[in-house]
C-alpha cells in the first residue's frame, strides 16, 4: 500500500501501481471525467501513470494552468503528425507548449507554408483526434533512437538525441506517429475538439542565426470548439484595443524617427490625460501625507557609483555624457531613489520627523534595444508615479499598510479590480545574498504579511523571490481581456540607507540607520496609460476622459445657445467642446463614437425653445431631453459611482 | 558761430569756442548747476570743452548712467591721488567706473591693505574733494609722458604708454596729482560729497595670471552723503534678499555635491511653490488656447542636426549620449522647439486649424562651467514655461496680442510692475545675414511694433539686435531694489519651420510655412523664481505662498480645537499648519516670522470659547479676533487684489 497526500491535505491510502486515473475516480467520476494531467511529488505525470511510492498527488483539468500545458503539449504532437502526413519531406525539430497555445519548428524543405494551408492541417488535426488514440510513453535506447530519426533523415531530432547526456530516453507514441518526447500528455487525442493554426513565422534551429532558418507554426487547441470561439473573439478585441493602435486613433501620442525610438511623444488629448492621472494621484498622496520634490534628470556618475547602480548596470545602459571642460561625467537617470535620499540627506532628521514622503513624477531613462520596445508598454523613457518613503524599523508594518490602502484607492478608481498580490521574500537558506540585519528582515517580512493579511489581499508567498535589497509585494492585475499584468510595487530597502549613509536621531540621541520604501501604484505613467487603453478599449472611466461630453448642433442658427450650453459645462466643471461643422449630424455622431466621447449633447431648434439638450450616451443609448443642469448631475453622479475620496 | 542741436530736435547757435557749461547756463541755471559731464557728436566731453564746430550736445547729470560714469571715473582719480598720498611706494595701474562705483588695481609693494585702511583712505579721499580741484586735460609727448612715469618708478604705466601707437597722450591734473587718462570728468572734485571703499580684490595685471598680482580696490562715491546711506541699505537688503540664503532658509531648494553642481533640487515647499506658479500659468495658457504636451529630455543628435543647434552648440554643449549597441547618439535637450515641431509634423494641419499653441514645461540642459554657475539664475538644468504657436503669418500680428496680454497678466499678478519692452529688429543694411523674406520680415516686425504701441508698451527699439532666424520683445523688469532683469521673451521664428519642413493648407488648397512663436512669460522657473525671491524678499504674493497662515496654539489643551479650525480653513482653500509643539508662544512667533508665514492664528481659552482666532499678520500688526469665516475672508479678499482671473 502507498499514501497518497491530496491538495486538501487529506492523505489516502491505495494499492501500490494505482494509476492518477484510478485516485481520480476515488474521489469522484467527474473529477475523473475531467482530470488530463498530474503532478507528482513535483514532477510532471500522466493519467495513466502507475504510483508505487508515497508522495503528494495534484490532479488537473483544462481549468488549470498545468491542464493546458499538458493539453496543448499533447496538440503539438498532432500538428506533428499531421504535418507530416501533409508534407512528407517535413523534418520536425521541437514543438513546446507555451502560453496561448503551443508551436513547432520545422524545416519544410522545398515546401513553402502559408496562410492558405492552415484550414488543411486544422482539418487534418481533427481528423486525428477523433480517432481519439492514447499518448503512450515507450523509453528506447540511444542507438534504437538515433536510428529511428537517421532512417528519417532528421539530423535536428539526432542532434538533440546526440546531446543528451544522462537521464533515459523517451518517445512518445500515438496513432501511427512516434516523436523523442520527456512525456505530460492527456489520455488521449479525443479531448482536442477544436484547433486552430494561428500564424507562421520564421526561427533559427535552436534560436541560432547562423543555423539553418525553420517555420514555427503556431497553434491553438480546446476542449471545446466554443471556447475557440470565444478565444478567436478575444483575439479580434485585443487587436481592437491594442494600445498603439488606440493611441493614434484617439490622438493621445505618437513616435518620431527624428527624436529617436522608445521616446514618446504625448500629443494634447494624452498629455491632458496623463496630468489628470497625475492629478488625481497627487490629491490621494497629499493626503495620504506625502510631499512632492523635483529633482533633475541627470546626476553625476559619483551618485550612481554610491548607489551601485553604476557597478551593476552601467554598461548596458545609456553611456556616460561628458561635459566639454573639466572632465564631468553624468548618467541620465534610470531611478529617482538615488536622487531622493541626496534630498533626505539635505537636513538633519529626528524620528519624530519621520516618516518622510517623497513623490514625484520622475522622468527616468533605460536604455532598451530596439528590438524589445514596444508602444508604451517597453520604452526608453518613461515617467514612474514615484516615492520614496524614509521611516523607523518599528514604522514599516504602519507604512505599508498605507501604501496598500493608496494602491487599491488608485485600482478601485480605475475599474481594475482583479487582482491578486504577491510576497516577495528572503530564501531562509541563503541569508548570505541578502543585506540588513537578520532582525530587521524579520521585522520587514512581518510587516508586509501582516499587512497584505489585515487588507484581506488575496496573495501568493514566494520565498526566495525578494531583491536583494528587502522584501516587496506586486500586484498582479487582470485586465478585462483576461490578461495578467504586474502593476504597482512596493518594495523594502536597507541597501540604499546604508550606500548614502542616512541617519535620523532616534530618542535614544543616536543615530539610526531609516529604513525605505519605494513605491508606484501605477508603476510608470507609460505603462499605466497603455494597460488602461487595452483594459477599457478607449473607454476610461467618466472622471479621467479628456472629454466628457461633445455639443453637436444642427445649424450654424444655434451659436448662442451651443456656446451658453458649453459655458454651463465649464460651470459645472464637465470638460467639452463644441462641433459646429456643417456636416451631417449622422457623420458628427459617428466621430464622436470613433473618439470615444462619452455623451453627445445634440442642440437644435427644440432644445433652444426649451432650454435643454437632447443627450445620447456613447454606445447609443437615447438619454432624453433635459436641462443642462439635469446632465450635470447625471454626469456627477456617475463620476461619484468611481471615483470616491480618498480616505486616510 | 557755430549750430548745437539739442536732444528735444531745437537747435541753437553759438560763438565757436563756447564750452558746454555756457550752452547749460543759457538753457537755465539749474541745469547749469547740475551738469557734470556731456557728449558731442557721440563723444564724451566735460563741461568746460570749448565747441568750435556744429554739432549735436546731450547734457548729463547725475542721474543719467553717463554722468554716474563720469563722476565715478573722477573719483577713481581721487582714490589715486589719497592712495598715493598715504602709500607712497605704491604704483597706479589702471582705474575705471563700472556700474555701480569705480575700482583701482594698484601694485601695493611691500604694504598690505585690508578692511581696517579704508577709514584712513575714505578720509584722504574726503579731504581732497573738499579742495574743489578743477579737473584738468593736458597733452603730453609720449617721451614727456614716459619721463614721467619713470621717474616714479612705475613699470605699469610704462608699459600702458608704450603700447599706445596712434592718437595723442593726455594727461589729467587735479590738485598735486596727474594721471594718465583719456578724459571724461566732472567739473571739480568739490561735488564728491560721499566716497564708500568697498573692498579690495586680487587682480593679475591685464589679466594675466602670469602678470603680477595686484590689489584691485573697490570704490564708490555720490554728491549727497545720504545717496551713500540709502545704497548701503540697499546692498544690505539684497545681501538678505540673496535668493540663494532665502532659499536655504524657506528650504525651498538645495545642491547636492554627488548630483551634480548647477542641478538643483527642489525641497517639498520649493516644489509646491513652482507648482503653484506652473497651474497659474497653466490655468491662464488653458483659456488662451493653449495645449500642454509632454516631450523627453533627450533627442536623436540627427534631431539637433535638423534644428541646427548641434552645429552652432554641439561641441560647447553636454556630451552625445551613446548607446551600448546599436550605436546611437543621443543629446540632453538645451531646448523644447524640436520635439514640438515634431510634434506639428506627427499631423496634417489646415489652415483652419491653426494657430496650434503647444505649452509645455520643458525641463533643458545646458553646459555651463562649473565658474559662471550661481545659485537658480545660472543652472545646468532648468524648466522652461515654454509654448511654441503656430500660425499663419497673418495671424502673427493678433498672437502677438495675445502674447503680451498674457506676459502682462503674469507680472501683474507676481507684483512685477515696472518694466520696458525691447522691440528687436532687423539691420536693414544687413539684410542677408537673416533667414525668411523680405515680405514676412516686413509682416513680423509690423506686427511686433504694432502690438506694442497697440498694448501701450513702454518701449524701445534696438536695429539690428534681432536674431538671425526672426524679430523679438524682450521684457525688462525693474524689481523692488530697482535692479534690472530680462523676464519674457517673445520670439519670431522663421528658421526651424523650414528646417523642419512644416507645412499647412492654405485656403488656396497649397502647402504653406507657417511661422512659429516662441514665447516663455517666466523665461524659466528656476531663474524667475530666484527673481521673485529677490524681489518680495520671500514674502511672495499671497496666492503663491506655500503656507499662507499658521495656527500658533497656546498649549496641547487646544488640539481639538486647532484641529477644527485648520479643516475650516482647508474648507476654504487655505494653506495652514499647527504649531502645537510645547515651546513658548513668543519663539512660535518668530521662527513663524522667519518662515515668512503672512497669517498667525494664536488660539487659547478664550479663542476657543468664542469659536475666533486671534490674527496676527507678518510683520506684526494685530488684526484682533475673529471667527475663521472672517478670516478667510479678509484672505481671500487679499488674494482677489492680485490675482485677477486671466481674460482672454
Amino acid at each position: 500500500m502507498i499514501k497518497i497526500t491530496l491538495p486538501d491535505g487529506s492523505i489516502k491510502e491505495f494499492e501500490s501501481g494505482t494509476t492518477v486515473l484510478d485516485v481520480a475516480k476515488s474521489i469522484s467520476e467527474g473529477l475523473a471525467r475531467n482530470v488530463i494531467s498530474a503532478s507528482f511529488n513535483g514532477t510532471t505525470v500522466e493519467t495513466k501513470t502507475s504510483l508505487s511510492q508515497d508522495g503528494s498527488l495534484i490532479l488537473y483539468t483544462w481549468k488549470d494552468d498545468q491542464g493546458k500545458k499538458a493539453f496543448w503539449h499533447s496538440s503539438a504532437h498532432v500538428l506533428a503528425q499531421a504535418i507530416q502526413e501533409l508534407y512528407p519531406g517535413a523534418k520536425l525539430t521541437i514543438g513546446p507548449a507555451i502560453d496561448n497555445g503551443f508551436y513547432y519548428d520545422v524545416d519544410f524543405g522545398e515546401d513553402k507554408i502559408s496562410d492558405n494551408d492552415f484550414k488543411k492541417i486544422e482539418d487534418k488535426m481533427i481528423e486525428i483526434s477523433r480517432g481519439k488514440h492514447e499518448f503512450s510513453m515507450r523509453e528506447v535506447s540511444k542507438d534504437d533512437a538515433l536510428a529511428f530519426y537517421k532512417k528519417e533523415d532528421n539530423p535536428f531530432k539526432v542532434e538533440l538525441i546526440e546531446n543528451l547526456t544522462d537521464g533515459e530516453i523517451t518517445f512518445c507514441d500515438h496513432d501511427s506517429f512516434s516523436d523523442l518526447c520527456r512525456g505530460g500528455h492527456i489520455p488521449n487525442t479525443g479531448i482536442i475538439k477544436a484547433v486552430k493554426v494561428m500564424s507562421v513565422a520564421g526561427a533559427y534551429w535552436r534560436g541560432d542565426e547562423n543555423n539553418p532558418q525553420l517555420t514555427r507554426v503556431y497553434g491553438i487547441s480546446f476542449p471545446k470548439q466554443k471556447e475557440l470561439k470565444e478565444y478567436l473573439e478575444l483575439l479580434e478585441e485585443a487587436k481592437k484595443r491594442d494600445h498603439r493602435k488606440l493611441g493614434k486613433e484617439l490622438q493621445l501620442f505618437t513616435f518620431s524617427q527624428k527624436v529617436g525610438q522608445g521616446l514618446p511623444l504625448w500629443l494634447p488629448r494624452g498629455a491632458a490625460l496623463r496630468e489628470r492621472l497625475e492629478d488625481f494621484l497627487k490629491k490621494a498622496q497629499k493626503k495620504a501625507g506625502y510631499e512632492m520634490v523635483v529633482t533633475p534628470h541627470i546626476g553625476q556618475k559619483e551618485l550612481y557609483e554610491t548607489s551601485g547602480h553604476y557597478a551593476k548596470y552601467g554598461e548596458d545602459s545609456f553611456q556616460p555624457i561628458k561635459t566639454p571642460h573639466e572632465g564631468e561625467e553624468f548618467l541620465l537617470k534610470p531611478m529617482n531613489c538615488p536622487h531622493h535620499c541626496e534630498i533626505y540627506n539635505a537636513s538633519p532628521w529626528s524620528y519624530k520627523d519621520l516618516p518622510k514622503r517623497f513623490a514625484e513624477f520622475g522622468t527616468v531613462y533605460r536604455y532598451e534595444q530596439s528590438g524589445e520596445l514596444h508602444g508604451l508598454t517597453r520604452v526608453r523613457g518613461f515617467t514612474q508615479d514615484d516615492a520614496h518613503i524614509f521611516c523607523t524599523p518599528d514604522q514599516l508594518d504602519e507604512e505599508f499598510k498605507k501604501v496598500i490602502d493608496l494602491v487599491l484607492y488608485v485600482f478601485g478608481s480605475l475599474g481594475f479590480e482583479n487582482f491578486t498580490a504577491q510576497v516577495s521574500l528572503r530564501d531562509p537558506e541563503n541569508k548570505e545574498k541578502y543585506i540588513g540585519s537578520d532582525e530587521n528582515w524579520e521585522k520587514a517580512e512581518k510587516a508586509i504579511l501582516n499587512a497584505t493579511q489585515e487588507k484581506e489581499l488575496n496573495y501568493v508567498v514566494e520565498t526566495g523571490e525578494a531583491a536583494f535589497y528587502g522584501p516587496k509585494l506586486d500586484f498582479m492585475v487582470k485586465d478585462a481581456l483576461g490578461r495578467s499584468w504586474q502593476l504597482g510595487t512596493i518594495q523594502v530597502d536597507y541597501n540604499l540607507p546604508e550606500r548614502f549613509e542616512l541617519t535620523y536621531k532616534g530618542s535614544d540621541n543616536e543615530l539610526h540607520r531609516p529604513v525605505m520604501i519605494h513605491r508606484a501604484p501605477f508603476g510608470s505613467m507609460e505603462r499605466f496609460i497603455a494597460i488602461l487603453l487595452e483594459h477599457t478599449g478607449g473607454n476610461f472611466p467618466l472622471w479621467l476622459m479628456p472629454e466628457q461630453a461633445i455639443i453637436l448642433s444642427l445649424s450654424e442658427k444655434y451659436e448662442k445657445y451651443t456656446q451658453k450650453v458649453l459655458n454651463l459645462l465649464e460651470n459645472n466643471e464637465i470638460r467639452a467642446r463644441i462641433d459646429d461643422r456643417s456636416e451631417t449630424m449622422g457623420k458628427k455622431i459617428r466621430e464622436a463614437e470613433m473618439d470615444k466621447l462619452p455623451f453627445m449633447l445634440i442642440v437644435g431648434e427644440q432644445e433652444e425653445k426649451d432650454g435643454t439638450v437632447s443627450v445620447r450616451k456613447h454606445g447609443g443609448e437615447d438619454l432624453g431631453a433635459m436641462s443642462v443642469e439635469k446632465f450635470a448631475e447625471i454626469i456627477k453622479g456617475e463620476i461619484a459611482s468611481t471615483l470616491k475620496t480618498f480616505e486616510v
